[in-house]
């Protein structure tokens, strides 16, 4: 045991910068956001905790990302998460205390083989398997969102609704934002992070947690589309993804085979429906 | 053997889209960028090739990119890396053909830890280790950049000039870049990627290639600045990051200790220097 209190991080810290412009040269406060390591960590029965995955976060609304990240990638649903924990363990530097995360899963005995692809060299891949690059495109669809769509007129207020909420954008400038909303625009959830997919994470984190379904009509996104979006939304079910971004081919190919609408380069002036 | 040609994937691809506004709905076309998985494997003496990554980037420069990210990733050095070729195995599908890129490198046993640390959960925890979050965040740097830097007013222009090499940035809106410059603004290269890390291990493995050293005095990037961006930095050995982005706290915190200026939200007008 340590007598050290641990540091909890904020989502944010101060800094001092200088600011340089043709006119002067001027010295300020400003604010960062905060970036730091999350490990996620998963118990499943009578076993230690494994760690599964480490990624750049930033600090809160944690246990929803750790929950929504399990689910996301089918390494656990909603009902099989019995408890969500910063972990205690007495080795633990008092520093990371709050960068660790305990998830008890129940019914989980391994990890998918889709983590180890994309990950460490740990493994030969003998023959060159002809799947092996494909399986890092492995997608766990949930039913198709088969309830209302928003319109493009509703499509077009997202964005500016979304901004509204984006408190640490507003601090910062350095952070994406992912929310939920149903077909009338209305937002329920909004989530800021240094990582989109981990706001995208949160955000179905927190209705799992809330225990209720993350399928909604629409998930909102600060920024551009990629394809690990476009999966994460296909595993919770969503019915539109609505970004202020340009998406790419693959984001593309993915939501129309899933069944997801996909707008981009949104606004209040104009959106794009690929 | 196959007889099937394979498809080589452009950096964007065609797409029909209908833009929405107040006054109308348009059907046109747009160009989207392109994302595909990219298989790294490097093959170390006699042993078969090992898959070492596997990245979802933008076709174009995948020698470069691979090249670029071992050696960024301390798997390789410049002279280590003795050939790169796409997987002509008969076994890959000839879709993925150009998908999988294999790297013979002299010299290199065994992956590092590093890499199993981000990625997969095979490994258990065992005891929580007190370093196993930050394991996350080794850094290797090289020697520290030792000539000319620039200053304000030189790093103002930067991204100016980065932007009017982002070809394709200006045709489909959704592509990061990163290039290298000297302490007087001239750039070298600069290379677009759907990702930004991509993107600068694309700008390093250019260097790699061409036998030159990959130190610079500028490394520029279109967006924000996270962990590892910092990291590949100073992996690489460049003197000042300049970014049209936000940094994060622990870019700057990185900078700081690894002896890089870093210079946030930069535009013509104005840059900040953190």
């Amino acid at each position: 045991m340590t007598t050290q209190r641990a540091r909890r991080p904020g989502p944010s810290v101060r800094t001092r910068v200088v600011e340089h412009t043709d006119a002067a040269e001027v010295a300020r406060e400003d604010r960062l956001i905060t970036e730091e390591p999350l490990e996620i960590r998963v118990r499943a029965g009578a076993s230690g905790p494994r760690r599964a995955w480490v990624t750049m976060r930033t600090p809160g609304h944690d246990f929803e990302l750790a929950a929504g990240w399990l689910v996301n990638e089918g390494l656990a649903t909603a009902s099989s998460i019995s408890r969500v924990a910063y972990c205690t363990d007495a080795e633990l530097d008092p520093e990371q205390e709050f960068n660790v995360v305990t998830v008890d899963v129940g019914g989980v005995t391994a990890l998918p083989h889709r983590h180890e692809t994309t990950s460490s060299g740990s493994s030969a891949c003998g023959v060159c398997g002809k799947d092996s690059v494909l399986e890092a495109l492995t997608t766990r669809t949930s039913r198709p969102w088969a309830g209302p769509r928003p319109d493009a007129s509703v499509v077009r207020r997202l964005p500016e609704a979304l901004r509204e909420r984006q408190t640490l954008f507003a601090r910062t400038g350095g952070v994406h934002a992912a929310g939920l909303a149903d077909a009338l625009g209305t937002l329920s959830v909004v989530r800021e992070d240094v990582g989109r997919h981990n706001a995208v994470d949160k955000v179905v984190g927190s209705r799992v947690l809330a225990g209720e379904p993350a399928a909604a009509a629409c998930l909102v996104l600060s920024g551009r589309v990629g394809f690990e979006l476009v999966q994460k939304a296909a595993a919770a079910g969503i019915g539109s993804i609505v970004a202020v971004g340009a998406p790419t081919s693959l984001s593309a190919r993915l939501a129309a085979e899933a069944g997801i609408d996909l707008w981009g380069f949104t606004s209040a002036g104009r959106t794009v429906r690929y």
